[in-house]
């Protein structure tokens, strides 16, 4: 599992399982002399902390972050920020019974398989835990990408079958109600479509929206490296992400070209524009890319996401013994993952687009000799 | 652009622009005593090559690839393969218009900006001939693990506003029209579609489907490098490419979590199982992966493919200059992009399948102790 | 600082600095199924750990380590096995001085013109204290590798001008002297140099000698990542080395071809082979490498180590104002940084040879075969 | 074998037998905007080209390479620069004796344990040939460094026991003989010895110096991507290779702490100082690197090349079938690998410090908002 690191310039690495003593990610590679403390990153956590209403698992933990390393005289030093979350609530409890069989729609059966065994107290690595690492890493992405002008707005654009109504959107609502959703009117539905799947013992899933403004031009690198390409890996490392959109997405596939391209303009004359060149575009289908490059235009993306596959329903399964059982999961679980999934979005994207910053400044001779001068 | 690359153990690097000397790959990290020869790779190459239907470019080229190493006597040696095709029609042209202006959907911008200069002569290193070095590379993988029983299905699945009709559904169809579609009669339809397009000098998308089967379970890493995440990059990285789904995608959104979890049965009892372990799924909403590794189930994957940006209808731009103009892009292009991108995502899912069934190698104790003994 | 990985499928990062809150490691990529507690690194980082004799500086630390992930009743799971050793002795004190100036043969001044200041408590990252991390992945890669049959023998070869002289060659005095020297009169004169050293306020080098025997033929990748390249890069790494060597080293510049060949001969008839193969080596002046690949003879590496730089003499330099200044260092250090390196060097050693036994598992394709069958 | 490449921003790929078609280079990560042409290349190429000398094997080569991609109108686009000498020399000869055992001091043996079997027609990818595409991608880092200040001064520095006087350095004598040593009287004392050598069907080793002057201060990232570590690897990963020292080398483990330290002064008070900085050292035993990062003085190296294992006098080895025989390798081979390793020392001492250059741009915040503002 040599697969635990992102990034290649930026570049963290999360550790830890859901009911062992800690979790935790080592951000390698962060500028020197970006201002850092411990809130910068709490406030992040705090996004995605359990308990927080009646949606989210009450599961509780203060979800407190802990800088060991990289931070000195409250600036990063270039060196390895190690950052800790320990883990409060490990309490000895009953696992016996997910140990001897396979949860539908849980890692169980792979990881018994390619590993011979696994940590079987709660989902282990597999948790929606580990993005607490990454949701602290992206917190000292964003920081450093605000103070260059890129900015970030992320959201939950639909739950099960309620979706925003663009004509009520409102980006201070967004923080306002415990979904994230930035429509009130379509909060307030999807909050009752979740009671209702809560008292089916049943969940939902949804689709997050992330949009990123203030972009240079020309950041991602265009054959295998795409900016597009490298979003894509980070969202799908996500667990329960199912599928990826830039700009239009499927619907491309039933659009025209004339339709679709996106002509170009005069910045001064584009009141689209967020663009910081001197050419914007008229429209922006491609989402803010074009050969795997930032265009000018905001990126734009949208993230699906599967419901919780912990439900206490009765479902069929197998154990290890080989026998088909039926079996209920215990406890309660979030009917959905999607609010708390918004700012893990937001952590992958800024990830992802930082190390693209990093990369790109040496594309060019002329910069370069500039640099060094 | 240190972005050449893909893959970690079995990895290919492409090179060539559309209108240079060559397009070309390395193929370093394939296992010694593969049997290969220039046939296994042009059967792929001539999947994608041009001039094949009225639908296709008629840029004339064969597209005959050429072995330069790491064959020796019809085996692979485990050193790297570098193959390359010539390129045979790059006859001095008029290139001066586009060299001067943007054409909107192209990555001419971004490339100028970032690189301070581009080589304007046919879509450069963005071409979609970019993509003969992912096939020839993928023509391995897929020989390779076809070997260990893995097997690909890949066609188009729509056209503009044309879906297949599963009703009617007959893999040898595929290879029987023009469009790789395993419907005739939504083929027939979707032609009729794309002679409007090309008199409206316009262009359309699809969708392009794979399934993989015959899988191991337990490929891929659970985190980062999961096998969804390395194959959303791969698809992303090809050029067009604006959605990616894996099993039920964006549909996901608006299941429950009963629908959508898929149920364990002891393989022999189900019939969908084209699973090699002794367990298997009696649906596959999640599209054969859990937690990032395979589950039993076939992978199977949706890609979302734009329209081809370069339409002979009358566009705005701008121009270097930075003057906004109005342009007609000349020549005859692809009205469509779709039938000659099934074998490019074929070839990508290959690769990075394989590079998981290498990198799982090493994940337990006891089978390294077994294996070197 | 991306630079704080190493390795491709066993991967460690480690993070800290010397007077920071503690010192750690991810261990990325370990098999699962290795039996892993604390006391097996514990006995590792004992071999480090200063405090232990006259010629180790008196910091007061018990450098006890704690797991924090990737362990699971007993065994390692295959997630990353997150280690932790607390710094103890961060007791406030003036750095003032050292914070204004530049420590001749210190990183101090390339810091402070790479990341526009620095930590300037002790050696921050620089600290022979990052070599905790190393160390602690170390145990887990000698542990494993041992199961696997292949051993390590790694000693101070020479200290300041005293060497080991062969004829008294005893593997059980190297663990009976604070020198870690197989030689129990070469220990005792060079501790008497030692002494000397002290008394002048001075400091000296040494070489490390590390042999690894059992290993099987063909580790290590014929081109860029030879074992022999890997290696001496894991070398170069630890803080002070200067100089690698692999089998006879910078004495082949004197050897003519005759001399330097080892020839061949079957390994039932080759007293000195150590090898797995059928085939063995008459000598090894190789060091156990040909084109980068084991070959079934022992590696055997040298590793040079320069003088501890922090002395108590006044010395010449620069301070932060730019003015030519004299300093003398305070406090006490170790005059000989050789015996504490010795374990580094093991470490080292183990994870580059554990990460080659990863990647050559997927050489060829009838093991592939066989391996999935 | 996913071992063909080095580097990770300015990347190469080397791939090519010395009996295949081919051999050639992809270099990808290569700054857009740098005037090159064949020309570049081929300077470079003649300095490691066979038949030049009587030290030389005769093989007819003119080794006269073709760029195939990523220049456009004289410069480099950013895209991957492909580069191919063929091989002209493939005559179809009488393998057969070498197919059959293991050459002495060669890769045969390993070879055929790692892969199963090999293509032994000369050394394969072992060959010598393998380091062309290393100088074409090193004549593009040198060209490149050199327009920022950076220059190289590569020689050899001892031939056998016979060693340059510095007393009677020139650096105008280094091209004036066959065997790049900067002493005519020592070229010509190991002319002669290598003409006993010849006769005796023995060879020789030696060693070469490397001197890199102009470099920037911080160059190299702290841990484990030190300058030195991955000059170390560049270095080990030359076939021949079997010592490698930075600055006094082996010669510090003999030293003291006050004869080792450089003292800083300020720049101009210098007389050794080649520094861009304001501070300098008054002497450089540390061979320009402190902490892992370039400390203002010159980089300094030397390396140590074994004898060619090519040896026409009867050696004992072991045959495929396990029988000890004993053999005289037919056909003439360079008595001494030294002189035409001199250009591939300073070729990848320039890729691993281009990588460098270009990484060391994102250390610290302020540079890197006035490089986007």
């Amino acid at each position: 599992m040599a697969g635990s690191s992102f990034g290649k310039l930026f570049k963290i690495t999360t550790w830890g399982e859901s009911h062992g003593k800690a979790i935790g990610v080592v951000v390698d590679g962060c500028p020197a002399g970006l201002p850092l403390c411990e809130e910068d990153i709490q406030i992040f956590l705090n996004r995605r902390k359990p308990g927080q209403s009646k949606f989210t698992t009450p599961r509780k933990e203060s979800d407190t972050v802990e800088i060991l390393s990289g931070v000195f005289e409250g600036k990063t030093t270039g060196t390895p920020i190690s950052m800790v979350v320990w883990n409060e609530d490990q309490r000895s409890r009953d696992y016996g019974d997910i140990a001897t069989y396979y949860r539908p729609g849980h890692a169980d059966y792979p990881f018994d398989e390619k590993y011979g065994f696994r940590d079987y107290r709660g989902g282990g690595r597999s948790s929606g835990r580990e993005t607490i690492g990454r949701v602290a890493a992206g917190a000292i992405a964003v920081k450093l990408l605000n103070e260059m002008g890129i900015d970030f707005l992320t959201y939950s654009e639909s739950i099960g079958p309620v979706s925003i109504d663009k004509s009520r959107f409102s980006v201070n609502e967004i923080y306002n109600n415990s979904l994230y959703m930035p429509d009130a009117v379509a909060a307030a539905s999807a909050a009752s479509y979740l009671e209702e799947l809560i008292a089916e013992k049943n969940s939902c899933g949804g689709v997050i929206y992330c949009e990123v403004t203030g972009l240079p031009v020309g950041l991602g690198e265009p054959v295998f490296d795409k900016i597009d390409a490298n979003l894509a890996k980070a969202m799908f490392s996500i667990g329960s992400v199912k599928g990826f959109e830039i700009g239009d997405g499927f619907d491309v596939a039933r659009a025209t070209g004339l339709e679709n391209n996106d002509a170009f303009c005069v910045a001064d004359s584009c009141t689209t524009s967020s663009s910081k060149g001197r050419i914007a575009k008229a429209t922006n289908h491609s989402g803010g890319t074009l050969g795997g490059m930032t265009d000018s235009a905001p990126l734009t993306m949208r993230v699906a996401i599967k419901p919780t596959p912990s439900i206490a329903s009765v479902q069929k399964t197998v154990n290890k013994d080989g026998e088909e059982i039926e079996i209920a999961i215990k406890g309660r679980h979030d009917p959905i993952i999607v609010p708390r999934a918004v700012v893990v979005v937001e952590a992958m994207a800024a990830i992802t687009i930082l190390d693209a910053v990093l990369e790109n400044m040496g594309s060019r001779m002329d910069k370069i000799l500039e640099f060094y001068k």
